[in-house]
């Protein structure tokens, strides 16, 4: 297949590249590089040093002898985006491109109406351009688990079937998100779902837990090829581990969320493009493999880590139920093949040692949360330093 | 109270204040007046003529005694929003400034990015404005019954309780619209739940129904109080009739909407205004009297209007069902005092016999749809003329 990567110079985008690569798939990588900026503008390094797109680019090519072409440009320019549809000619969109992060969302106002144009707007063209040059074209969209909230019933996949005063109708599971970032997939899961209703186009939109992990099997090839160590959760914990830094867990730490290995995130993606939904479908897949609260996960990094740990509860910086229900369904994936890479002893030892082996470039200072979402404008400059997220 | 109401110079917008200054607030007007834009740019005409809002204000001040201040300017003008609200000091504000046609939203990409950017970072500079200077103020936001789409099961007013493998939330209503325009205000809905959730401040959301209606009893005062003639449904028809035009009904005319009003748009207003939601507290009022299929309002119309009119159905520009279950609950409204105006022959036959005063004005070739929800690009461009909606 073809399949063009939205976001490809990313934390999952970029090894998701590679591994449909060396599955055999053509790949192509569109990236604004507006990640690498979001770190210069918070004053923060990546925790594992990462090459620029081209280098990746090239040492895949001398790593695997497959390439893959980068096309630089931003989401939000249409016209680029149809000229990359025109010469790339995907079968397949997977979509990773989008601001990524709640926290980031929060800080201030111009945060948050940046994030929800950026992802808004940059999928909306992506729609009209499919549906301009070839309606054929499968998008799949990463969404987040988020979008849901913590109801207190079980999350299905998208969609739940309700009975209301003797009738019953399969509507859009209800959304409650947690900040405008989830808003802003919220809000692209509903304009997808329209067009894919309107002009008869295919969507997946790849509903995604927390992931963990930095390493896969391309990236593993070559240092320059390694991808970033987003900072959220079981990753965070494994850095505030490695520099003696106590586990932060905000509030109870009840939060329960859904989770899945990195790895396990690359196999969903390829499971989705080869699998695609028929013409006017859109489908929601739940992504993950596992549910833990933070508290539990904190207690798994103190017991695990070769390095002496403490936890501390700090006030919670988000508005969120510290103790709650939570139940997910996911059968989509699995019923498509996925076998999961379940969270082991061993792979939470690995991620702090790995930390450790990085740990000089953190920066103490980056690893609170400065982003109070009580307040409309967040103070998040800090002296510099890894892990700001 | 202190009432500000943006959109002011619009359909409902300016007899809304009207209604309000005339009930003894002090009522204040923002608009960017694009609205007159979007008819120049559409090359249409309004049916009834309407004068400039600065006219509109003096005119009032002269038939009434009373004041209305206007307030020139954009909702996506963060420092405008918070200068004005610096200096009107609100209690409430009536939020009906955003871009408010479906086909109008379906023209074309520019015009969907358009609606949706417009009508989100409105909002959105609103919301924050409101917790930076009062969160206090209540903000009264026009939402759409058409954000609900046309569901299997009763649509309850925002939020419904379901029951699920044995458990039980009250979670928001499912959403399913039928246009990037209505696309546009599920979004407003999510991003202000959250909003009054995460900072306390407080909301009412009007999903209102289709609005008929031309005069009030304040803009009756005087010709130049005259507000516009906006051709949906009901109105179109009026004009249709008027000007010896078949009434247009779409496919099969099954397609039940809710409906009220224009004075049931004034009173709902003032009723949400006078009973404010606690702190905190987003509530969802369906703001409509009365429900009618196309078919069944065409058909009334032919009945009663004083000229010979036929029914014609043509080609649906719109993707939607034709035959399908509908019925919306509405007791919050009423519960806070509401006494609908239902719709009689009289009034229908009213609304004919204003389209005929006016029928010099109005276009034929303007009247057909020209936008087809199935393309990505229509022509929309008459040759001038009234009703282009």
């Amino acid at each position: 297949m073809r399949i063009l990567v939205l976001g490809g110079d990313g934390y999952l985008g970029w090894p998701t590249a590679l591994h449909l690569s060396k599955a055999g798939h053509d790949v192509g990588v569109l990236d604004s590089l507006v990640r690498r900026h979001y770190d210069d503008e918070m004053g923060v390094d990546t925790l594992v040093p990462i090459r620029q797109l081209q280098r990746r680019v090239a040492t895949w090519k001398e790593a695997s002898g497959l390439t893959v072409v980068p096309f630089i440009g931003d989401l939000t320019n249409h016209s680029f985006v149809l000229e990359t549809l025109r010469v790339f000619e995907p079968d397949a969109i997977v979509h990773f491109a989008e601001q990524r992060s709640a926290p980031y969302s929060m800080i201030d106002r111009e945060h948050a109406v940046y994030t929800q144009v950026n992802n808004v707007v940059g999928t909306l063209n992506l729609l009209y351009a499919i549906k301009e040059l070839n309606d054929e074209i499968h998008l799949v969209k990463l969404g987040t688990m988020g979008e849901y909230g913590s109801p207190n019933i079980d999350i299905e996949e998208g969609f739940i079937e309700i009975t209301h005063k003797g009738r019953t109708d399969v509507l859009p599971f209800p959304k409650n998100p947690p900040s405008f970032y989830h808003l802003s997939k919220v809000h692209d899961s509903h304009n997808i779902m329209f067009a894919c209703r309107i002009w008869g186009i295919r969507s997946t939109d790849l509903n995604q837990g927390i992931v963990y992990g930095q390493q896969t099997p391309e990236t593993a090839l070559h240092p320059d090829l390694a991808t970033r160590f987003f900072g959220t959760v079981l990753n965070r914990f494994a850095v505030q581990a490695a520099v003696g830094y106590p586990l932060t867990v905000y509030g109870k730490g009840g939060q329960t969320r859904a989770m899945l290995d990195i790895r396990d995130t690359l196999a969903c993606i390829e499971l989705a493009c080869l699998n695609p939904p028929d013409a006017g479908e859109y489908r929601v897949f739940n992504q993950f493999t596992e549910q833990f609260s933070v508290r539990d996960l904190a207690t798994w990094v103190a017991r695990v880590a070769p390095v002496e740990v403490t936890v501390e509860s700090i006030p919670n910086p988000r508005v969120e139920k510290e103790e709650h229900y939570y139940n997910a369904v996911t059968t989509k994936l699995p019923s498509l093949g996925l076998k999961p890479h379940l969270l082991t002893d061993a792979h939470v030892r690995e991620l702090v040692e790995l930390a450790i082996t990085y740990k000089h470039r953190v920066n103490p200072e980056a690893i609170r949360p400065t982003v109070n979402y009580r307040v409309t404008r967040s103070e998040v400059s800090v002296a510099g330093g890894a892990v700001g997220e």
